[in-house]
């Protein structure tokens, strides 16, 4: 794996282009497929894995484009680097951990659009990620990787249930629709809990910056779907394209100028508040850069504070994450050095050092 | 009461200047005395009260030299005006909020330097205050008022007793003296618990900013003798002087070399975020300002930020108090009002704004 300048560019989740990108950080369609003829992955002993993984590698190298895609086997990556594929939102935290000797890895898309995890829950786990509002240039991606995909490997499908997952809530589709949204005006308002409420009645799950089990750390909301049997991909689709995403962005910006009406001095004072702890803190934790950097980047979007801008912004969320802070660092560091390089790094960002 | 440029110099107590002026902020002696044959204060009609009042009046404008004296009538000033003296530290907050109708009054020396309230808790309290540690100073000039005005008011005085007081806690010498000292180093490292467990074995009283029931806000600390009866103001006096506030500069000075040898990133950390909250917070609380103001005067005194000096810090700190700024804004104002003020004071001290 070469990540030798993987810390100068924010990858495409955080590209912070996109339509309505001062809302919708990213989106997301992930699909879960596996080989008929093999145990699942949790099912399975080291060769019939090593095995799956071979003929995945095959087709996922020979099948899509030369030079677009780079492959990383995990079992022989270091824990360092896999934790900068966790904070790029490239392989999920459970493949990161896995225990050693299953073998493993990751498909990556040059450009980070796309990522396909190999031995994880399920043999393949399908996605494509792209910044701001894109689902329907998501799924047409997805669609065409996936087509390509199951040409040539013989996907497990039942014609009663779809396609068949190793956990039973992915069955069917096998799709899982997701959006990141950033509401830090809902959050300020306290307004999030009844966005939570309508969207468990919707059968939506609302998880955090790292999806299952992580709190809504930065005000960043990844909202998804729990349901993948009974409806198809376009029904799913058009949900959160037409109605979820939109009804919430409406939400925030209503909240956004509610905040500016009712409380402008307690806005502004926490979106400054953020710049002078982050322009002059000596030591920084993750989750408080998280909360700051999200207090700037809404007095950004809202035309409160013009000394940064959110491409700025978004490369430091990534950056202060513990394993890239570490690679740019060039050494491994301990929580307090951790700390200290974070608010140093924060500050050069910021033109304060 | 005159108090058209009191906004513009912070009186005596924050001047800043004076020896060992890093931690001694101030040190202040007064004196409990009352007339012979009348009742003391609260025992008194309004009739004798006013009569007391009259006598001290003549006796304190004819004996101090002209020009260096204004009287303050307190029935005839406004609730803020009274409240500037307060957090000026010349009247007590009880002489401030005493009812309506009782006579009282304050003589204050035109630099600031002293005292007298007449019918506070007792005839006179007469108080002399100085910026550093400038106890010996400070004993002198009560000396010489106390025995101008004595030789012309007749103090009740028992030659068993001493001087008579309201309160018997006061009674014998009627002396206290106090030191208000900056013991952040102390606070941060949690070593001030000692420090208060010593005082009370001394017999000595720890209290805040301003007296009883106040809290060590801005990690200020006044430390005054409670014993009056038994001992000679001298040997109080020798007490301060060369035991206990020599240990406890000691104490602190000790503990600011402990943080730097220990945890020089924690300490920096704390004084830079004091900077970057004050230069940009929109909404600042008194009690944020003070802790905030704190950080930041152990910063400049032990050389690790060069931002700004103590005497802007002093002129902060007594400005941001509340009737100090709506005296400087020219107007009454509400507390959310006065929340935006304060930090917009804060920023234009501090080239911000």
């Amino acid at each position: 794996m070469s990540f030798g300048n993987i810390t100068q560019h924010a990858g495409e989740w955080l590209r912070g282009q996109g339509p309505q990108s001062d809302i919708v950080i990213s989106s997301r369609i992930r699909l879960a497929r596996n080989l008929a003829g093999f145990s699942f992955v949790n099912r399975a002993d080291v060769v019939e894995q090593r095995d799956v993984l071979d003929r995945c590698r095959r087709e996922i190298t020979d099948r899509l484009p030369d030079g677009e895609v780079i492959w990383v086997d995990l079992n022989q990556s270091t824990p360092l680097d896999r934790q900068i594929l966790v904070e790029r939102h490239l392989i999920s935290n459970q493949h990161a951990k896995s225990k050693a000797e299953l073998p493993r890895a990751v498909a990556i898309g040059a450009d980070e659009t796309f990522a396909i995890m190999v031995n994880e829950e399920d043999h393949l786990r399908i996605q494509v990620l792209r910044s701001g509002m894109q689902l329907a240039e998501a799924f047409e991606q997805i669609n065409r990787m996936d087509d390509t995909l199951g040409q040539h490997l013989n996907y497990a499908f039942s014609k009663k249930l779809g396609y068949l997952t190793a956990c039973p809530t992915n069955v069917g589709t096998g799709i899982r629709v997701s959006v990141m949204l950033h509401l830090p005006a809902l959050k300020l308002t306290g307004e999030i809990e009844k966005v939570k409420r309508a969207a468990k009645d919707l059968h939506l799950a609302v998880r955090g910056l790292f999806g299952e089990g992580s709190d809504a750390l930065g005000d960043f909301y990844q909202i998804s779907n729990q349901v993948t049997l009974g409806r198809t991909e376009l029904e799913i689709l058009a949900d959160f394209q037409h109605s979820i995403v939109p009804q919430i962005i409406a939400y925030e910006q209503q909240a956004r100028a509610a905040l500016l009406r009712d409380r402008p001095a307690q806005l502004d004072d926490r979106i400054w508040r953020a710049w002078g702890t982050l322009t002059n803190a000596r030591q920084l934790g993750t989750e408080e850069v998280l909360t700051l950097l999200s207090h700037l980047r809404l007095g950004i979007n809202m035309g409160r504070i013009d000394k940064t801008d959110v491409a700025t912004l978004n490369q430091m969320l990534l950056l202060s994450q513990p394993a890239h802070l570490q690679r740019l660092c060039g050494k491994e560091m301990d929580q307090a050095e951790r700390r200290q390089a974070r608010a140093t790094l924060m500050r050069q960002k910021l033109g304060f050092a």
